[in-house]
């Protein structure tokens, strides 16, 4: 049979891990996939670099748009990143009749919902196994693995920079700015790390999860975004005392007035797996009504487990691209015509449990008032610990049963206003994953 | 659109989680699938029965044969079990140019061979997702997640009443009988638990997990299988102090001179996330040069999680009936004319690590002496612990680096002959997953 052809638009990290693992693995890959497939056309930036990476086995240019446009191209996989010039291409591939192929999680959690329209109407596939938690197949998994199921909720570590810098500050008692500075010095972290550790990248990740798991529309611009750049080594400590771990978590769960949408640090009891997930490994769990928990664990970036994931998408595409379009896998698991208008809740909407901690005076009184400010927003406190503040005065941390998120602040502003209290209230939500 | 047609054989635990994941998630599952998939015939035993559990909507017959020659049927769901009578309707329903999907591991390991050969001539489906455990999406995620690699070990806790049994063992301190009898009550274990305890249940999943990772035939009779019957409850303390867990693995890895495939008890790191899988749970880690390593875990058993991955597979049906056979994912994940005829090796030829205890006279020599005879086999020592017996002289524990099982049992045998060792030798394997 011919070999499928590919076209692509990148060969940085990922693009060359892709034309690795293609080559390395040709034959394994054609066994499995029926036909072999090629890389045929490359667009760079540096032609010289990409020549001798390549050899002459594909044709190399610097203008995308040849390779978009090249009628022998079957797929086009697009690794350039970024939200512009990859809108445009990815939708004039699609133009042309061409599948795509994607790692590029910023552009589908923005501009998703057009790019699916488009190839819903054009026939086309746009595969996106590597915009999630890198080489774990987790999109297949909920696309196709739990159809069965009503998914309740999904929580994932989704992000290996900020999970690497979490498992070193909890075991070297280190505080973030020096575990950023080493993670930058190891390439776990990059020179701006602000998309990951303030936790867009995961929230981009989580957008599509959500559409996945509930059939609504892709909306980055509803997910709630919290970052760690702010999370004390103290609080870690704390956490680790009290039996939990803090991790920064994409959380998407249905409820009965909304979906849930929201990425956080939290602390999860560290006898669940996913609180063991250390150093910048990616897992994900998923509960469906019918199969209950299920958790996919793996490497959430770098070079081949990435392109593992886009190697898988071209094997599917290649092995789909003949089935008839209306029978193919929907883009975003639902049929296009069968999704939801669910509304994704604003955070003062969401239920969870809180980890709450204050600096007071150390007097008669104190507990009681706090208490009474908790208790008249209907905030049950599941367990409290009080100890001397080696700066003076006490420390009180709660641990909250689920209250909803609009009174938990109101609660504490009113707990910052007392006279008692020396210092804002530290906040952290709290996930038992049950 | 029309709705899909399935006739259902056997309404028993996983039957009857199928009606109802089929009923309870209808409309869910037709926003997934793009039509309806309707159970309409059913054969069973005990028509009364069945017909209070699913009302008037099906057909029900005692005679399974109706079902599977019913012109209006598109799938026929396999769920009675055994390999005489389910091998025969399954070929028959084949014949009949009908899809087939089977939770029937037992039938596959040891038929799957002529089965997928009778359904790839005939161009239908037999897929087997709910064969494997359970509800995990393990059987998609190798044979679509992971293509791009070349895939290099499978390690699974695939039995969740052996991972109950060891877990009460190891937390509760107690003897296999005891634990047997509970989990016999619980329901986690049948009447006669032969087929779990004795690892044939696990050698079954671990035999179609082998064929779908390296393209070589199911070859069930090939296994190695030893079970949990024979563990002391004292190895698995002993395991405990030394950083260890004790789980019945499926293991099969790709050597230069052939395939292992083996079920047995192994010490695991207890840092390791398939260590920590307790009770019931399943868990399976694959290894890809490309992705590392991947785990997948969630309940490997029960009605409704073996269901979900039952009506998973009913909508991978659904979605892909139309597709052109030769383009469909392969029954063993590579193309029937792609397999490999790579040999499984016999258990003497399997390199692992081995816990070795023994009971010896306390006297000067032995040491030396039993070293000697490891030595002279190239079975080097990583760690040793020596205590003195309750009953008199001594234990000796070794844990070995890597050795060739045929060399140590050689060693074994040397040593057991030795006149100061008092019993035989303790041997359990040993993973470090790495």
């Amino acid at each position: 049979m011919n070999p499928m052809k590919v076209g692509l638009l990148g060969l940085g990290v990922v693009g060359g891990g892709t034309w690795t693992v293609l080559s390395r693995n040709a034959e394994e890959i054609a066994r499995r996939a029926g036909r072999r497939i090629e890389v045929t056309h490359i667009a760079v930036r540096d032609t010289a670099k990409a020549a001798s990476r390549v050899g002459g086995g594909a044709t190399i240019t610097t203008n995308p748009h040849d390779v978009v446009r090249d009628p022998g191209i079957d797929i086009v996989v697009e690794l350039i990143g970024g939200d512009t010039l990859a809108r445009e291409l990815v939708l004039e591939a699609i133009a042309q009749g061409k599948h795509v192929v994607t790692a590029n999680k910023a552009l589908l959690a923005k501009h998703g919902n057009e790019i699916f329209a488009a190839a819903s109407e054009r026939g086309v596939m746009v595969a996106f196994e590597a915009a999630v938690a890198g080489g774990i197949p987790i999109i297949k998994a909920i696309r196709e693995g739990l159809t069965a199921n009503r998914i309740q909720w999904v929580a994932g570590i989704i992000n290996g920079t900020t999970n690497f810098i979490l498992s070193e500050m909890r075991s070297r008692g280190l505080p973030f700015a020096e575990v950023l500075a080493e993670a930058q010095r190891l390439g776990y972290a990059e020179a701006d790390p602000t998309f990951d550790v303030e936790g867009v990248d995961a929230a981009h990740k989580l957008t599509l999860l959500a559409s996945l798991a509930f059939g609504v529309p892709v909306q980055f611009d509803k997910a709630y975004i919290e970052g760690i750049s702010q999370l004390a080594q103290e609080d870690i400590a704390h956490a680790e005392r009290l039996g939990y771990r803090i991790k920064l978590l994409g959380i998407t769960r249905r409820r009965p007035e909304g979906i849930e949408l929201r990425v956080h640090p939290a602390l999860v009891p560290s006898t669940r797996l996913l609180a063991n997930v250390e150093g910048p490994m990616n897992a994900v769990l998923v509960r469906g009504d019918a199969v209950g928990p299920t958790l996919y664990y793996g490497q959430g970036a770098g070079e081949e487990p990435t392109a593992s994931a886009v190697v898988a998408d071209l094997v599917d595409v290649t092995r789909l691209h003949t089935a008839d379009p209306g029978n193919r896998v929907p883009h975003l698991a639902f049929q296009p015509d069968a999704m939801s208008d669910t509304p994704i809740l604003p955070i003062e909407k969401v239920s969870t449990s809180y980890y709450l901690r204050l600096r007071v005076d150390d007097q008669p009184g104190v507990l009681a008032d706090i208490a009474r400010v908790l208790a008249e927003r209907s905030i049950s406190i599941g367990s409290m610990i009080q100890q001397p503040s080696i700066i003076g005065g006490a420390d009180i941390i709660f641990l909250t049963h689920e209250a909803v998120e609009g009174d938990v602040n109101q609660a504490i502003a009113r707990i910052e206003a007392l006279p008692f209290v020396r210092s804002k209230v530290t906040r952290i939500r709290m996930e038992t994953l049950a």
